[in-house]
């Protein structure tokens, strides 16, 4: 099987994963039409191709927050690499570091931050934080990421209570013992009896059953997580032009437009289409990222032809790891690379900085 | 088979429902275009989440005519639910109460009100009614519901004839010989020849065969309602700004914004469609609900966030019935109150009052 | 099985027709486009149904130029009935006038003019004509319509030449030896080396070919065609804003908006949203009707709604009396009766008096 | 089998094609989101027939840069013409002479210049030129084209590189042995172990591989083709106004609006749609032609409605000839021009100078 686009990496992710973890990572929330969503609002973004351009030398690095990238696609920050491939986020961050890329690594890794970094020195990453009931665990977890040499902390705004991901319920949906969310371990002995990553099955915000996150975060938490640390904070989930403007307001360094890959609420607008109002709002002021529905390479220069400064990518990265581990996760990228690369030629660009607006036309849909 | 969502409740009761009780539960009129598009408008309308608020209390609660029900979601009147459920109607009473909401009784129950009352009292119910030719059987019927302790009154407006549903022609459908109108025994002695229950078989107003209600109802028909009863009147079945308008102006106190379930008159607008319009000409001045095409409990969320001040279900409630008697719809109901409480969550409402039109983006189709 | 609407005609028809029989009914150019668009452009247009109006005594009676029928639909000019049933068009008029509503019969009959008068004397009946090469033939088939009573003349101008339709080239269409075009026998003595019928089969208009159709007709010949008659003479085929000008200035009584059933161009308009169009353009001056489409009793609404005075029936009028002959045109002809007084009633109306553009919404599409 | 449309040709080749030749004709860039919106495009376009002109004789001759055609469809460049019948662009040549049209013979050809001039002289032909990186082998390929009478030379100005085909890559499409890319035989003895067909496997623009063509050609490189040759120069694959605007300052004598048939860049415009915004930019100055997604009459009509000279056909060429050589693209040709002819009477035209903006209406999509 020739792998020649994204596509044959998922075919073989859903052939060969466990029908518990492709189920898990496939997974949207209800009818997951967000999920869909992601990808269908790409596919009706026109270009406006220009000709006779010199684009013989192409230059498709760009830099996020400072540090320069080898093209401008990340790794999204996603849970249990362990579930796709033995080496779990070892492998990642190996990929990510071979492919000079950036990689926002999980909370809910199943190898801890530690081992994440031990095993790809150098390489640039940023980590994905949850603010718990347990405030000092999240500090804890903050610390450690900064002392690691983390270069920014991604805090997701999207997830007071887990989503209701249909597939996940049906199947009880849990890690298999011999994986554990590592760094939360020692974190929270006071939450034993309610492993953290039961927050992953859904459950509705009763009150009763606690997970250990805390639904009561508000903007002012940012205030204090600025507190904690000096790394650059990204705020992750923002969807509106009003949230936008209170991510400025209140500091953070970047936004990555996201919907959770329609995990959280469905029927929320797809992030390509969110964007154009973020960036509208953000002027500038802070970098815009956007995550959900990235499957080729023209989608990327679509997102940056909206104002993305860089996308990233989450199930396909997931699917580059069940095909092949680091191997295959840089496949992935490469493709992805050469993609990007030519649909840039294509349209008659030969740097990212020739990239704007009038690369695309917007569906009057 | 586990029951996660709805829809699971759907493939039960359409598979051990006999095919003539499912097909008049599920009928449409004519090409059924209008019983679908009541769902898929709701898929085309975009929630605007809004992150980081203190959602870690929710309070789902609210007033409907001042009464308070535990969330914003009524069972919806629907004739025969010993069709669905031996107990019929004294199970959907005894399921309302136990959820604390409002249960709309149909006039085309297969038990008396008096049994629908007996069976638990104390719960909130309103009392559905048709105007009948007879129309000393109608006013002994708003006699008797206001009597049992009754709260409102639910005048059908859009049923002057019954709408054309092809399977129910096709399977020539009629009640079995032990189920029966209870209500309307011994009110329509006159009646004999032609059960009152013959008229859900469609046949054109040719004049020649009568059913029992009365197609020469006109607005002054409301004051002469009002004439009989201190009960509060809500109209069912409004579809127009002129008609509600017409509506707020012969002082009902509330109108439900209704197509019949997509069973009269087809291609009418989808009722969230015609929500928006219905709550703007109406300005506040009288409550405003809707049902058809709630499926989660995000539909919920949308619907509240368009001005209704509560929706009602209606298959979805024999659904439940059908499952289990009473307990399956408590089932459905808490499905869809936890739904639409995480809904709310991951919106960033903690209160239905927090809900509001900047919650959503009307498609532009 | 029961016939409850008109697809179950439709059903019958496709199972017991020859099937070179019902592709030559079915038929449409090219990608049969037009032909479909037809359907869809009225399940895109939705009711703003009233409610509580008094519609217990219902009048669907209407005019057309001066003639009563009983309802707002008649019989468009078909070819060919025998391929449907034996009597051909002697059973199409007797079920016309059993119904009492308006039946245009086509010069493509396979009975004369003569035995369609004989076989239901009395009946409204319009004559569809072509003009033909042989000028003579046309004058000599008008003045026979005239003498046998037939109250309107009505002119196909979309048939210069025959459309594509490609099953009936690759079924090499053509009348069973024992059928014929009789109204044109004798007539065109001079064409018998190509036979009239053959201009059914499409060719290319390259001049050599000689079809009896004259494609040099222009709006001057409505000069000489109202020359030869007293009758009326509505014009059919228009679907533009600028020929109803040019229909109203020739001076003809109607205008039938119609296109061919998607026969001729493909990818012409829809009629029904040509109609809008049209009557816009004729501000009343001559009155409007439409054929195409029409599948249900809530179709012909939404023409009347949209300005059309009445609505004709082709496909379904042959479907009727491959069913049963002039019984089962006659139970095509009350379904939609039933339907259409139905929908009325439930829309409010309870006369096509009260019909008007307020009852429907169009599409943004 | 009947070959009465397109379509049965296209069937044809698919079934009678090797794999390997089908995949390479039909294939486009990535998601073939384009190659397929070429044809969609079109069927969003509706008509606005006339009625009751005189379209008893019809001329539907054209010219293309003051040469008479037969009508307004020519044969587009396409590559390897022997992978679809043995004698390759010899048949096209003959076949296009035969239909007195225009054929713009592709650099890609499997027989040289010579071989096409001398099987069909005096034929109206263009020659397709890349320019490559071996400058002087471009110029040589010039000289000879004029020197054969060639009488336009078509600048391709969308392949910097090749688009990515995955069926090609999958495939690892390369031409048999016994086929040669003739025109450039000799002319780059430099690139020996690099032939230039790879270049019609994709790969990424890294700059390590090396095609035949220069990737940095700019619209400065058409002053140098000027310097080269007297004949006029057709610039091939403008999609923007921005670009068409270019194409007339730089001195061009036409423009194809076009694509590359959906094989470069995925997801910009369909042809017909990007051809309004350039017609528009154009002003009348030079003659705009359009290819892409041609597959009845009636869509060479709707291109003239929008403004273009004459379009022309590829995929649809290849099935005339792996049906039947010359005489299958004749047959090819033959019927698009009876369709052609057939959509211009009926919508009311007898010679190409009657065909306008008026004809056509827009979808509001």
């Amino acid at each position: 099987m020739a792998m020649v686009c994204l596509s044959d990496f998922e075919a073989y992710a859903k052939k060969y994963l466990p029908k518990i973890a492709w189920d898990y990572f496939a997974a949207g929330a209800d009818d997951c039409t967000t999920r869909d969503e992601n990808i269908l609002a790409y596919k009706r973004i026109r270009f406006r191709p220009r000709m006779l351009r010199d684009v013989s030398v192409m230059d498709i690095r760009t830099k996020i927050l400072g540090s320069e990238i080898s093209f401008p696609v990340g790794i999204a920050p996603t849970g249990f690499h362990q579930l796709a491939w033995p080496d779990g986020e070892k492998s990642t961050a190996r990929a990510a570091r071979a492919m000079n890329t950036c990689y926002i690594a999980s909370t809910y890794s199943t190898c801890t931050l530690e081992e994440i970094s031990a095993a790809a020195p150098g390489g640039l990453r940023w980590f994905q934080l949850y603010i718990h009931r347990n405030r000092a665990a999240s500090q804890q977890l903050v610390r450690r990421a900064e002392a690691l040499g983390f270069q920014g902390l991604v805090l997701t705004a999207d997830l007071p209570y887990t989503g209701k991901r249909r597939d996940d319920v049906r199947n009880g949906f849990r890690l298999p013992p011999h994986m554990k969310v590592k760094n939360l371990e020692g974190a929270f002995e006071v939450c034993k009896t309610s492993p953290p990553f039961h927050s992953l099955l859904w459950h509705a915000p009763h009150g009763t059953k606690t997970t250990g996150l805390d639904p009561s975060v508000t903007w002012n938490d940012i205030y204090w997580l600025q507190s904690l640390t000096r790394l650059p904070i990204i705020i992750k989930g923002i969807l509106t032009r009003e949230d936008a403007e209170l991510a400025v307001r209140h500091g953070v360094q970047g936004i990555i437009v996201s919907n959770h890959g329609g995990r959280q609420l469905d029927e929320g607008p797809a992030t390509i289409d969110a964007l154009v109002e973020v960036v509208e709002a953000v002027r500038g002021r802070v970098e815009v990222y956007v995550d959900g529905g990235i499957r080729k390479g023209s989608d990327v220069l679509k997102a940056l032809a909206l104002g993305a400064k860089c996308v990233f990518i989450g199930r396909p990265a997931l699917w580059g790891l069940a095909y092949k581990g680091e191997e295959g996760l840089q496949d992935v990228l490469r493709i992805l690379q050469d993609e990007f690369r030519l649909s840039m030629a294509l349209a008659g660009c030969a740097s990212v900085s020739e990239i704007g607006q009038h690369l695309v036309q917007l569906s009057k849909l």
